[in-house]
């Protein structure tokens, strides 16, 4: 049998999940796609992720590959497999990739967008994917602090205090904070980013925001690599992967 | 007892709830509103809203009033309301009226939004609040369109067939219909509207932006008065409420 590697685009509404990544305490959406495909392809399938998103994180293009000896056209697979998801997982594209293609291996670019809804009562329609917060945030000094995040660092600050990760130097190359009607968007590119990396960002950007810290303390705290100098960690379903960027 | 009449605005997720209007077969917004105001002020209170919507409808603006004898400041409603309510409806501003106003009997422009997610696959973040479409709608037809339903017009052909409505004359102030990245938005101001006529219209301006009808072909659907020449209705999930404005 002759066996292709096969990439997904992956989104989802991370609401009633545990997070990308199989786990023992609840269902995840590794757990869901593996299900799937395995039914569809009549083979034992286990896909392999790009972003191993946190339990109530939403995806608008998480990445995963997996391989299949199945003589479906790999662009049809989506259309299949998305017959057999729950609503709330929706494979945006499939297709072949080299065998040796491997979605963490490769050099990317991947965004993140963390959400703030910024008024005096919660909209119940937005409750999903935005934190909702009724105090007055200043965007400018959120954005300045922003500003001195983008570059290499190393973002140890930055990175959730049970991290095995040794190293912690990644590259942010954009990092913007804009507010449209009663949104305050966060939207951050990176090379790669550290267990709650964006989520501890998020929450130091609102310190700066409520004037807890200055915009310019972000340098200290960049080089007190401790955690205990950053913010707290934004709860999770403030947060959605936009998507990653491969470098072919 | 001194009795005083309040208004509250209300928003809320629709998804899962049997509309607003208290029925046998479901739980509605008006019966968990009712209840949540009865335990708070301890009277038994009975809403009556502005607008009746449909099982799967959601709202960012309703209104609704009330009578009672609390001794509770009326802009204190609200936050103590929204500590008894669920996630999924939250009132966003109570005070008081006059004895004899009526949310349903004075002047007003009712605003609604017909949201249509048009991009290949589905996105999950947005199944509830948008309805999808894969396949090419032209924006241009469907605002051309949407141009010869305003003004005063006899609507009887965008009225269910189940209305009892004897006047089906209504005004339209305003209907545009843009597109932001992949959401198709039509949003239409009235004098008020008749039952599920802003389904109608979005499926019939739908109608439009597939070609399925020239969007001149408008002119002849409001002449024909019969509820077979407009198009389908669009699916209830789509549709939010925006807001009430009433002349003071």
């Amino acid at each position: 049998m002759f066996m292709k590697r096969i990439r997904l685009v992956v989104a989802y509404d991370g609401t009633n999940y545990c997070g990308w990544q199989v786990q023992p305490n609840g269902i995840t959406i590794e757990e869901v796609l593996n299900q799937a495909l395995s039914d569809l392809l009549g083979e034992d399938i286990k896909v392999t992720g790009a972003s191993r998103t946190d339990s109530g994180v939403h995806s608008l293009g998480n990445v995963a590959v997996f391989d299949t000896g199945t003589r479906m056209p790999a662009d049809k697979i989506s259309y299949a497999l998305n017959q057999r998801l729950p609503e709330d997982i929706v494979v945006q594209d499939s297709r072949q990739v080299p065998d040796d293609w491997h979605p963490r291996r490769c050099e990317s670019r991947k965004t993140y967008e963390y959400r703030i809804l910024n008024r005096r009562f919660p909209d119940p329609t937005r409750r999903r994917d935005t934190y909702f917060l009724y105090y007055g945030i200043d965007v400018e000094a959120m954005q300045k602090a922003a500003d001195l995040l983008v570059g290499t660092h190393d973002f140890k600050s930055f990175c959730s205090a049970n991290s095995q990760a040794e190293d912690t130097v990644r590259t942010i190359y954009a990092c913007s904070v804009r507010k449209t009607e009663d949104i305050i968007t966060i939207r951050v590119t990176g090379s790669g980013f550290l267990y709650n990396m964006v989520r501890i960002i998020a929450g130091t950007l609102l310190q700066a925001g409520t004037g807890k810290i200055r915009p310019e303390d972000i340098k200290e705290i960049l080089d007190a690599k401790d955690r205990s100098a950053a913010g707290p960690t934004a709860p999770a379903h403030g947060l959605t992967m936009i998507g990653i960027q491969y470098e072919e």
